[in-house]
């Protein structure tokens, strides 16, 4: 998928945060609701943003989740998002949702914010209230800035059982001017998005109306944090924003400019980039695996399939112990509900092709291992129905992710 | 859901088998395909069986089941099943469709049946073609008998991954002639069933037409095999097969009979049983879980949410782990695609009350972790939408159903 980086002229920018475009700061402390991770994070904007926003399609959505999209309803501007882990403040009832309203208060006066440019985040644990004093010192203790070392505070405090930050960057020059997008996200477990995924914040300096930004950001969360799956569980706190505060300067971007899609492609890249991170951490996981659904009727069609493949336990296992067990991914799409034809299917894992025609192929069983061990693991699909395609990213199924989820309360 | 057999006189029969009923006979050899465990079974009855069968909605249905379609469809009788384990002789293409059929033809003339009253079955690893050398020794040697072990010997050559045999036995009186019903089934993991489950095999001595036990066998199926998951995937090779010969000398059965409700119950319990054992006994389970929804708008709502409950990875992790973390089970409720009000939902594990009107509750921890350490566990959720109530049966996710899937074929 990177190789669109090379057609356009977006460039990616390493060690690039969500502070790297102009005008956001970042910040994250310790305010106690964690032993002794960092677990208060925020992100500020120095002038009202435009916003984009996708969320999680559970039925029971998180107190925080109501409060960001009131805050977004009023302007469509945010200037700041202030986000806690460890308590995911879901399931909380009228207490919960005061609380969220109080975070959103406690952080527009520390910041001399309206309100209703402040948008709230939390994830961790389900059915729990949040410490309230421990939230009142974590705010007053955010001290923001826009240097690594800030991006890297906020990277961590909106982590759980993730083991890496997430982080992205991407440039482009549009109209002669640069712009930038940033992105940090955190996610390792109860991932597996339907609209958002778990939490990812996308900060970029371009000018464009919140209209069009939250358009561009539904169509790239369904090629990129809704591809991705660990557990094929999705939480009742998923949320992706994106603000987009126009310090680039740059004449306001709509899709009928010229350079569009280089905006886009940045945009996306970021979101790819962050989701491949998420899956590649998925708990317990020690192998990326992609999955590249080709010759579909339909790219609804391929996503899902390769969604399917990607998220089917026996194929992650098989994965993890790197067995070539290619019926695996005829049995996950037979059962992925799209209908092909059974008698012409090609599966490939990496350059090795093992099913052709739907007729197994000779191959070379310590070669399959072999590519097997590496970290990251390319399964391809051939359908021969058409020529949509579609991709999906997930990680293995391994002893660890039973031993972090047997007892992640405890 | 046992309790039906006290209100109607249905009876369960301890140590009841496929040979129970009158005029069956089972037989199970070693063949040779897998090193030691028998391989090769058979089920014949003394006279041509009116019969019911559901298959895996997978799009790659493996060779038997086209050989089986075949055979039901000529006269909707059969009086033999041959079944070999170790190859699925699926995705085998043209040559394993002509070694399904001689498997029919071999099984027919030992036995000199009308091939097309012969069904047949396989299960193992996807994409290999069968031994057809060790089919056909299998098949000579085939002994069947109506005792006991004959029962055992069957039982024993269907299964692959499982660790116990799978079998359930019921008897009603209608008419005064008793009639009895027994099943035998195996299936431990790639367990997700559409349609069907693994494989299931049902026999009776009633009198039945095959149109009104097709019926029965669907509404059924939909109750029972299709309400259990083990790791979401579902199979190549999913079926069951009903054979009812008559022998009771009942007047034949229809639901306009009085006691309609006792033969579809004793058929019900039956494959009840079989789907709860073949849930137990899911790869590396150590415990079974029952998930009861009451109060849904629809019976479909309801089979939905509690299928969602069962199959999430994080709610089986953390059964396995003892750890009463009930935030994902309303996790697994938000995501189920039906829509629930989420401010009025309670959530009980046992007789535990966790959550009232979607408030959380005060209860004990330590009551609740010594609840989920035993090996029978009750999730009820309560959604005051409707009247409908559902229930599904899966098990816990524990390190060792990812070490036999870590190297299934190795």
């Amino acid at each position: 998928m990177i190789k669109t980086e090379e057609k356009t002229t977006v460039k990616k920018i390493e060690n690039g945060t969500i502070v790297t475009p102009k005008g956001f700061l970042a910040a994250g402390v310790h305010a106690g609701l964690r032993y002794e991770k960092k677990d208060v994070g925020a992100i500020v904007s120095v002038q009202p943003s435009s916003c984009a926003a996708v969320y999680t399609q559970s039925s029971f959505q998180a107190a925080p989740l109501h409060v960001t999209k009131e805050s977004i309803a009023a302007e469509q501007k945010l200037q700041g998002i202030i986000v806690n882990s460890a308590c995911a403040n879901a399931c909380t009832g009228e207490q919960g949702l005061k609380d969220a309203y109080e975070m959103r208060t406690l952080f527009a006066e520390k910041f001399q914010l309206e309100p209703h440019y402040v948008a709230v985040a939390s994830t961790g644990v389900i059915g729990e209230l949040l410490n309230m004093d421990k939230i009142r010192k974590g705010i007053q203790n955010l001290k923001p800035g826009n240097d690594q070392s800030a991006a890297e505070e906020f990277q961590t405090a909106i982590l759980t059982t993730d083991t890496v930050m997430k982080t992205a960057c991407y440039e482009t020059v549009i109209d002669g001017k640069t712009i930038t997008v940033g992105g940090a996200a955190k996610g390792s477990g109860m991932i597996h998005p339907n609209m958002a995924t778990m939490l990812g914040f996308v900060t970029t300096d371009a000018a464009i109306d919140s209209n069009v930004l939250q358009e561009a950001l539904r169509s790239i969360t369904n090629k990129t944090f809704n591809q991705i799956t660990v557990d094929g569980d999705t939480s009742t706190n998923d949320m992706v924003i994106v603000m987009a505060n126009g310090m680039a300067e740059n004449a306001p971007l709509t899709p009928s400019h010229p350079q569009w899609f280089q905006f886009y492609e940045a945009l996306k890249l970021t979101c790819e980039d962050l989701a491949k991170q998420i899956a590649r951490d998925g708990e317990g996981a020690t192998k990326l695996i992609e999955v590249q659904v080709n010759g579909a009727k339909t790219k609804e069609d391929a996503n899902k399939i390769a969604k399917q493949i990607v998220g089917s336990n026996l194929v992650k296992t098989a994965v993890y112990g790197a067995d070539a067990n290619w019926g695996r991914i005829i049995g996950a799409i037979g059962y992925s509900g799209v209908e092909v034809n059974p008698d012409k299917v090609d599966v490939s894992m990496g350059e090795i092709n093992m099913l052709k025609n739907s007729q197994p192929q000779a191959f070379d069983e310590e070669a399959a291992k072999t590519y097997l061990q590496q970290s990251q693991i390319v399964i391809t699909v051939q359908l021969y129905e058409g020529k949509e395609n579609g991709v999906a990213w997930g990680c293995d199924l391994t002893y660890d992710y039973v031993k972090i989820n047997a007892s992640y309360r405890t």
